[in-house]
Parts: C-alpha cells; sequence; structure tokens
C-alpha cells in the first residue's frame, strides 16, 4: 500500500490535535507525520500510539517532500505558508476561512459534494464548522427539492474558539462557584450561564462573519447560486457540539415522512427524530463522534406548502473541523491512487 | 389611598417568590398580603419588609375577602382553586396557562393591549413568557407594518421549570466538578452543558406546548388572527433570562432604522444595538430587571423587502411572569378607582 507524507499545520491547536487522532482512527496511510507549530511550541514531544514526535517550528522550507498538508491555522498563518506548501508539491486541505470561496479552490463536505475535489489546484478548502453541520443535514433533502432560502439560529459551543475557548468555559465556571472574579479574554463578554450573539465582527449590515458563511459557502458547495440564507450565530455555554434550528424554504413540496426517510439513509446523517419518546439530537450525544444528529423533522406551520424546520447537532471539532478534513484527504490519495 | 387586599396562590415557586418581591418594589398599595401554598408549606414563616408572614394552605374558602389574587400555580392548582376566588369576588391575575385562550378571559401584556383588561370576567391571564418577551419586542413594529409570520429560535432558562430548574443546572454544574454522577430530575436530560429542544409535550405535527404558546397567544394578544408563527423552543445552561431569535415577516417595507426609531420609545423596550461597539442583548445583562433588550436588529438577507431580524433578552422571572402579573393588577385596581 502506498503511504504519504503528511504535516498538519497547526498541529498544537484544537482542531490540529483532533486531526492527528482521526487520521491514526481512520488509519490514514502515512509515512512521515510532521507537527508544525509557532516557534513557541518547537522542540516538545508528543507521543502519538506510541511513537514520539517533535513538534516543528513551521518555516517556508516546512514542506519539502509532504504529499498532504492539513492546515488548523488562523488565515494569516494560512495565507502566508499554505502557497509554500502548493509551491513544494503537496495537495494542502486547510480549515481556515483564507481559500473557502476563490473559485479556482473546491469547497467540499465529502458527504455533498466529492466530486469538487477532482478540479483542485493545489489547495481544497474545509469549510465553516456550523455550515458544514447544516449542509450535512440539507443536502440530502436539497438533491430532492431545491433549497430556496433559509433561516438559521444556532447555538453554537464554546470549542469553536479552539482550545482557549474551552478553558474559558471551565475557569469562568470555577470562578463562580468559588465566588471569585469572572476573567474574559478569549470571549467578548463571559460565556458561562450566558449567550452571546456575536460569532466574528460585523459587516454594515449588521450580520456577523459567521452568519454570512452560511449563504456564502453554502452556495458554493451546493451549487446553488440563489439560496438565501438568514443567519444568527449564538455563542452558547456548552463545551464542543454546535447545534442548529434550521427553516428550509423549498422549490416544492416535501412532506416531514419523505424528509425522514431521505435522512435515514444519508451518509453522515443520524436521524434521532422520535419526539413521542424524547428522543431528538443534543450536543451532549454527538459529542466525540462524526455523524450529524437531525430531527425535530416538522412542517413549517407559517408556510404550509414548502417548507420544513428541523434541528440538527454535530461535533464542531469532529465532523465540523477535523474530520471533514481528513476525509477530503482520503479522496484526495484515492484520487491520486486512480 | 385605597389598600387592596392580595393573596399570592403558588407563594413558595420561583414566580410567587418574585411577585412578592415585584408587589413591595412597586409599593403595591396592599392591606392584607396572603401567601397561600400546598398543605406542605403551610406554617413556615416569611418576612417581608421586615414583617412576619405565615404561608396558609390553599383551601376553598382562602379567598374570601380578597380584592386582588395572583396565581403563580400550575394549571391544575389554577382551575381547582381560582374559579372559587372569582366566586368569592376577587379578580385574579392567572400566569399559568390554564385559562390564557379562554375567549371569556383577557390575556394581557400591559405594554401591547392593556385595554383588553377593562372587559375582564373575574380572570386576567398572563401570557407564557417568551411570548411576551417576543411581544413587548416586536407590538411596536406590528403597529406600524402588520406582523405576518414569525419564524423564532427560542433560548430559555433554566428558571422557566422554577426552583427546581436552577436548582438542577446548579447541582449538575457541581457534580461535573466533583466528577460525580449527574442527576435528572426536573428537564428529561442534562442541562448542563446541553441543550434540550423541548419544552412542554409535542402534538402531533411535532411541535411542542410551549412553541404552539407563541402563535395562539400571539394572536390573541396582538388581534391578529392570522399571524403565522414557526417556533422553536430550546431548553439553555442559563439561569434566568431568556433570550430569542427572531425573523419578522410585515406586511410592508419596514427599514433597521424605522424599526430602531421605533423601538427606541417603546414602552418596556431598551434598545441595545451597537454591533460595531460589541454592544446588543445578554441574558446575563437582562436578568433581575424588567425591561425586554432588542438589538442586532438587521434587514433580513433572505427577503430583504419586508422582512427584518432581531435578538432580544428579558428575565423569564420578572417581564416574562411576576412583573407582567403585577402590572396587570396595577391596571385592575386603576380601573376599580375610575
Amino acid at each position: 500500500m502506498r503511504t504519504y507524507n503528511v504535516a498538519i499545520l497547526g498541529a498544537t491547536g484544537a482542531v490540529g490535535q483532533e486531526m492527528i487522532k482521526i487520521l491514526m482512527e481512520r488509519n490514514f496511510p502515512i509515512n512521515e507525520l510532521h507537527l508544525l507549530a509557532s516557534k513557541r511550541s518547537a522542540g516538545k514531544k508528543m507521543e502519538i500510539n506510541g511513537k514520539e514526535y517533535s513538534i516543528e517550528e513551521t518555516t517556508e522550507q516546512s514542506f519539502q517532500g509532504m504529499d498532504i498538508v492539513l492546515g488548523a491555522a488562523e488565515n494569516d498563518i494560512a495565507k502566508r505558508f499554505l502557497p509554500k506548501a502548493v509551491e513544494a508539491g503537496a495537495v494542502v486541505v486547510d480549515n481556515s476561512s483564507a481559500y473557502r470561496l476563490d473559485p479556482n479552490v473546491p469547497l467540499v463536505i465529502p458527504e455533498v459534494n466529492p466530486e469538487a475535489v477532482a478540479s483542485h489546484n493545489g489547495i481544497i478548502a474545509n469549510p465553516n464548522c456550523a455550515t458544514i453541520i447544516a449542509l450535512v443535514a440539507l443536502a440530502p433533502l436539497h438533491r430532492y427539492a431545491k433549497a430556496k432560502r433559509m433561516v438559521v439560529s444556532t447555538y453554537q459551543a464554546v470549542s469553536g474558539a479552539g482550545v482557549n475557548g474551552i478553558r474559558e468555559l471551565n475557569q469562568q465556571v470555577g470562578a463562580i462557584a468559588h465566588e471569585k472574579e469572572v476573567e474574559v479574554s478569549t470571549f467578548q463578554y463571559q460565556i458561562a450561564y450566558n449567550l452571546i450573539p456575536q460569532i466574528g465582527g460585523f459587516n454594515e449590515a449588521g450580520y456577523s462573519s459567521e452568519e454570512m458563511k452560511m449563504q456564502n459557502e453554502g452556495r458554493k458547495i451546493m451549487d446553488n447560486p440563489d439560496l438565501c440564507v438568514n443567519c444568527t450565530c449564538v455563542r452558547v455555554p456548552v463545551y464542543r457540539s454546535h447545534s442548529e434550528s434550521i427553516m428550509v424554504e423549498f422549490d416544492k413540496e416535501i412532506s416531514v415522512e419523505k424528509a425522514r426517510a431521505l435522512l435515514q439513509t444519508a451518509p453522515g446523517v443520524k436521524l434521532v427524530d422520535d419526539p413521542e419518546h424524547q428522543k431528538y439530537p443534543m450536543p451532549l450525544d454527538t459529542t466525540d463522534q462524526d455523524l450529524v444528529y437531525v430531527g425535530r423533522i416538522r412542517e413549517d406551520m407559517s408556510n404550509h406548502t414548502n417548507a420544513l424546520s428541523f434541528w440538527c447537532c454535530g461535533d464542531q471539532v469532529r465532523k465540523g473541523a477535523a474530520t471533514n478534513a481528513v476525509q477530503i484527504a482520503e479522496l484526495v490519495i484515492a484520487q491520486m491512487e486512480k
């Protein structure tokens, strides 16, 4: 079996760490594995499957000889280094938003548009986490009845802000329990026992950058340029899975029964929809696994003919980021082996 | 000044306790105050403004001589006792859902439809908490441009389940911090660091009872029988204020500027809408006060002409329940004194 040299850019962050875990879980055919991070982390040791690895400082030379580079860094780092990885001959799967809307870069959810991988020019972008979770649930319905309009309200976990977000919720809960002052640094305000209706900066129309991603990325991934999305993104005091309340208007009728049947067999989806027995998706249940749970499917009471509402949850760090990237890398090597 | 004999049915619950506090805060002209509860609580003492009160067991005779009865009990208790209060000559303001949709019972938010109080036949109903918070924000807009359709996703605090809900979140957070098993009794599942997309039981169409209230009560309160509401109600690990993400379609255009101007001067509303400076409503900020904070007002990107989105938060125990009831009682005595 052919094996590949893999580098992870941003290997010490929450998504980078999860990428390592998922590469191992899925037995990705690795020859060399390079863990790239900032100078500050360089030299630190990390044990993976009983083997010791050293964290390496990222330089422009880090990508020589690499076949696959997984990007788990912020936009500025991605833009600085990933073109060097392409020059060095690697195929890049990048989790930042730097290249997502670039017309030369495919934006891929393997359950939705795997065919887009074939057209890459060295970089393939991993979509926004909330967008991945929504579209894994929506795409099987959209294939049956074209999605025209979505009204989405998100309930996004602190893991979306990385290791620091998780730590901040934990520290704040502890401080409150001990009647100490709450420290705020990662989020705009206290997140423990609170909700923050801001993820990213706001544009002139009053939408946050996170809210714009659902429409912009959704249009590209589903090849549906007329899709209109009205999104409200809210940070909630949950550790790791994102949840979304979604109303979709389709171009033709789609019954609840039809939607359930489509989702029952859809890849990457677990239908959890038995309200009578109190079965519905919850973020605690979707944490640390890869499926997007979908439930609470019902006819939109305010638009009986062509609209449905549903509720979905998915692990933001795994399917919303690391797993999706590794799945894309699997498609890339399948293509290389053709 | 005329004073009134007041009884609180369910005086030991979260809403009953808050009613006592708000009667005192607002200097409600009380002659006698009777605190009615179950047999279990009877005889317990409670100090209010330096005066000691005994909790009394509720019986059919408890309402003799009362002018105003505030109901803060569950539906079954409300139905059993409140007709006796009416027979005894009291005017009842009831926070349960037992009488809300009864055509003989006005359903009142003083900022929205104060005139409805005049037509009571002994009972006036206090609306559902999430409905009050949404409509205080929506009514000023609806008066300008008729609201036709709402898509609402709620983020509801544990206080909606009373004292037990607050205690359960607190206990679960403590158990998790000490690596003990989490106990679940008030909610369907663990609520700490989780979200539960169920409040109340589900109907055949898959909507929860809480989700149906927004449409059913909204139509009655705003005298808008054609209003269509698609609502998703979700319990979140926040102690006491409810938050709501709301998209409204109106029958004519209403600009963001117009909406802000209307809300700036609307009774019961605080406009907190300056995203550039990270000012928006948050449940932590609305806790323990009476205003509904409204912000994130923006044109619905998916329906540019006649729809707006906004985000609002309000203290569920106060404006969502106790304060609204006491405000209704103030309207009742104003009418008595005419």
